[in-house]
């Protein structure tokens, strides 16, 4: 059943309605304040100001709203496997790509990955998330190979290691980028690919 | 009120008995997996096969237990801010150690440290916990900010910036390192430590 949107703080003032992408986005901070297992219908009702019955307009359960919150960060992330700057080229050229498209995806999905990393597989639509995260990551590892293969990155290094140590890095910035800190997006991107590829060690 | 540490595994054969430092690892295991807030006394006496009353006898609430298990990775991570290595001596070998050593600290230690970095601050006892953990962070960002003024570090990227990218590095290990993994511990910290400062693109 589709849902039908809501006019976003029209119909009464001070008790705005929701559409979906509405309850999407303030149901993500519920989640990730108190983590999913810890947050009720209720309390999301609670934080949004509406009744449970206004939710269940939108979505048919809190599984049904992890889920499409998920959707919001494995969607673009699933996409860069299928990117051509990325599956095709010059390996090194391909692997920037991927850095700095990760970098994108997190800055511009940022609750949304923060719920996907913190993620423990204790329901079916979480093992779901985990397992296609999972592939992103086996696409990820193989680039890393590929490029260690071809004498881009360093050899002597176990590649998943690499992998987990490189987006790893990418992934804390879930839990410290600032939209409005003092370094804007594009200079962090331009950062981690530099750090990762030649580290911080200044250089003659 | 000082616990009395009981017999472990002994008292009774198939129903062992736990001292306070079993309790705590069995517990941060649980809260982990479900989220500190979705945990419950019941549902960790359930999880230890006792009582609740059993658990009682070692601690006072669910939050001394939170105190407790945050202690097992803040006391040895604020050690690190009075360790000689890290305090005196060249700025390149006390950074290299910090960095060893907050690898070392977090592999150690490490559903600990998974529970401190996923706190979110709704109580009391996560507050200052997170108090404690901004401050460690301030003194790793004023050794990284001393080791650029001096020309070991790379001078054109924020201090502060880089700091959470080289500590975000390392406490992603929390979620993915496994001490029975392909690549043993001093080996990831040789990585680490490598990507941080040379990264991992091949040199000739």
């Amino acid at each position: 059943m589709p849902s039908t949107p809501a006019p976003v703080g029209a119909s009464r003032p001070g008790r705005p309605g929701y559409d979906q992408e509405s309850v999407l986005a303030l149901s993500v901070q519920v989640f990730n304040r108190h983590g999913y297992d810890a947050t009720s219908m209720g309390m999301l009702a609670g934080e949004l100001g509406v009744s449970k019955s206004a939710i269940y307009h939108h979505v048919q359960s809190k599984e049904h709203l992890l889920r499409l919150a998920l959707d919001e960060a494995l969607v673009p992330l699933e996409a860069l496997t299928e990117d051509d700057s990325i599956r095709t080229g010059p390996v090194a050229e391909r692997l920037e790509h991927m850095l700095r498209a990760t970098v994108r995806v997190l800055i511009d999905r940022q609750p949304y990955v923060t719920l996907l990393l913190r993620l423990r597989g204790n329901t079916d639509v979480e093992r779901d998330a985990l397992r296609r995260r999972r592939d992103i990551d086996v696409m990820a590892a193989e680039l890393v190979g590929r490029a260690q293969q071809e004498g881009v990155l360093r050899e002597d290094v176990d590649a998943r290691t690499s992998t987990r140590l490189l987006f790893g890095m990418i992934s804390s910035m879930a839990e410290w980028f600032r939209a409005d800190g003092p370094v804007p997006a594009a200079q962090v991107e331009d950062l981690v690919v530099a750090m990762a590829l030649d580290g911080l060690r200044a250089r003659p």
